[in-house]
């Protein structure tokens, strides 16, 4: 089996083009193998490549635990950068059927027909307690919450999945607060928690505890999500640079959209032995 | 750069052959590079195959964080699998010069020409004080030591690198003990701990917890030196088999010199392509 590994602000993925459906027979028990950091090649999650009928492809992701992702910033522009430079998709806007509908990827092409960058409409958020699935409560923004006797000013939505933004301009958080903030019974599903630093109306820091994942080095939902809240509390424009430990975004506001623009890196290619 | 990625017990490395001295130029900042589990192809440590002068070949093994090894159990027998089915060494006694001498490793081959196993002799133990490097103590053998209040009973040896062997089979110890032992200032250099359960007289689990490194799925040398203990102390016999939480491993006496036998497994092979 042929395999390329590829990176987004650090979540690693192996890529596998399924030509015929249903060619992988097993891809959940694929997953958990090629993915296993030590007996296996090692990644946050296996992408699988499959033909699509409303879309120039589609997008399967199978985490490393064998669960399925409907969606994933960081997987989609890895799979546009793979889709034009391995000649499967050579279009500029390359639309990827993924389980969060289709999803439309542009990219800007250097002068070696390489994708410096991809940008890719995420989708609108929502504020509706209903969508973020809050318990008995229409919405959460700025709001002061008391959570084992701790205080956290807090702002919520949904990005794809339940987001919720707590400002850290002077260190006062830590990845425990969002430990605890995730499984805060306000939130009926739990929720990723995002500690943002606001540098300047236009830049910003954000470090997401991932829900059932806890920290991790980016996360582009979080992103989006944490630009969104900011925007809304008027601490920031509708366009910013978003500084994470796994690279940079820009994450821009058009209408109701949220676009996202960023890196994808091939690692290597190969052949699974075992 | 081509690569093949291997792993033994779960002690995975990836392994690149070069064929002229130096032609790595920087293989400090490569090992670092390759072995970062995100932004790399992800690996515990790089494995050089070089040319020798005094063997069949030689063996160079860069941890992920840049640091060299002399010798590593789980490398080497990977290393030699990867030499005979590879046909760069087609003998079933291979001689791998390594940073602690020249190693012998003995190849069991099956009828596909496939190894099957690789038994290593590890070498001699010793369990002088000068040799483990205790502080002002000749030797550590089943001996009451008390540490932050709580008694541990200890034999120390040397095994390549110094080992401290705790029986631990009523589930009284966990990897939090091995922390505490092993900066425990008897040892001057520190010391790795291995917590050891006695199913019969030929078959213990063993895990260890690595001086620098925390608690590893399994240690080629902990394994052997565990053994050793256990003989010296009649409670085992000169050969027995070891379950570890990376697989299984069988460790021998032969006069003063330990040998281990165990599986390498190919992973995948490729192209770096960043």
């Amino acid at each position: 089996m042929n395999f390329i590994k590829m990176q987004g602000l650090g979540n690693d993925f192996i890529f596998i083009i399924d030509k015929e459906e249903n060619y992988l027979k097993d891809e959940i028990e694929i997953a958990k193998k090629v993915c296993n950091r030590r007996f296996g090649i090692g990644a946050d999650g296996l992408v699988i490549i499959r033909n699509s009928d409303i879309a120039d492809a589609k997008m399967i992701i199978i985490n490393s635990d064998g669960s399925k992702a409907n969606m994933c910033g960081n997987a989609i522009r890895c799979f546009a950068k793979y889709l034009y430079e391995e000649g499967i998709v050579k279009k500029k806007n390359i639309t990827i059927e993924t389980g969060d509908g289709v999803k439309i990827s542009e990219l800007f092409i250097n002068k070696d027909d390489k994708v410096d960058l991809v940008r890719v409409n995420m989708g609108k958020p929502s504020f509706k307690g209903v969508d973020i699935k809050l318990n008995n409560k229409d919405k959460l923004i700025d709001e002061v919450v008391e959570i084992n006797n701790k205080r956290y000013k807090l702002t919520s939505l949904l990005m794809g999945v339940p987001h919720t933004i707590l400002i850290n301009n002077n260190n006062e958080y830590s990845m425990e607060d969002g430990k605890i903030i995730e499984k805060y019974d306000l939130f009926k599903e739990n929720t990723n928690v995002n500690l943002v630093k606001i540098y300047n109306k236009e830049s910003i820091e954000v470090r997401t505890w991932e829900r059932g994942a806890g920290a991790t080095l980016a996360c582009g939902t979080g992103c989006c999500a944490s630009l969104v809240a900011l925007n809304k509390l008027g601490l920031c424009e509708s366009k910013a640079k978003i500084t994470t430990l796994g690279g940079n975004l820009i994450v821009e506001i058009v209408n109701d959209d949220v676009f996202m623009t960023g890196e994808a890196t091939f690692i290597c290619s190969g052949v699974v032995l075992n």
